[in-house]
């Protein structure tokens, strides 16, 4: 008999594990924070403040799903007071490497969406 | 006086303008939708095929937002029965390359993923 190939991942396919984890990494806030961890560790709340708009609540259930992935990595000091940082896991790094590609993407198209929603 | 530089788009500011074209081109089914245009013109319903587990709403909503953003291009043939087909414009295909190498990233990780859920 032949060896049975795994099947690939496939994130088109709505029963794919891989779904999950991209919508964690995409979503509404996963691609900014990983993005905004590509430049270093963070604390709380200035992963907050990097990525503008995110409240606490959402902050700490996205870091919760990257973290589960095995995107993030938080580190607690254990001191007191409390010093937690966040980084990225190096399989983080290669999607957030992505992640940030794509945010320059969306910035070089600007001029031709802002023309597009003027109706130019 | 020096000549004012205007000011760079900034999808981690939530004022920026680019921040809603992000939304639109990651957030629920953005991404995927762009993804699957990357290979070529779809009709609505292939589209959906394309994406799974998409609703007709969610994919009429997703695709509006492109086609108002510029990315997606909506070509009604004007025939009965109707024939209309989505494809990427020139600025959707620029993003769309970037989702697709997003895509492959999220794939890469996934043992890791998988790994990371598992506890191990």
């Amino acid at each position: 008999m032949p060896p049975v190939e795994p099947r690939p991942f496939d994130v088109f396919s709505p029963d794919c594990p891989s779904r999950e984890a991209w919508e964690h990494a995409t979503g509404r806030w996963g691609a900014l924070v990983l993005g905004a961890l590509a430049h270093g560790p963070l604390r709380f709340r200035a992963l907050g403040r990097a990525v503008g708009g995110v409240s606490d609540r959402m902050l700490s259930q996205t870091l919760g799903h990257l973290e589960r992935d095995g995107l993030v990595h938080r580190e607690d000091h254990g001191t007191n007071p409390p010093h937690v940082e966040y980084s990225l896991t190096f399989a983080g790094r290669e999607v957030a490497g992505r992640v940030l590609a794509l945010v320059e993407a969306i910035h070089e198209v600007m001029p031709t969406v802002m023309a597009a929603r003027s109706g130019k």
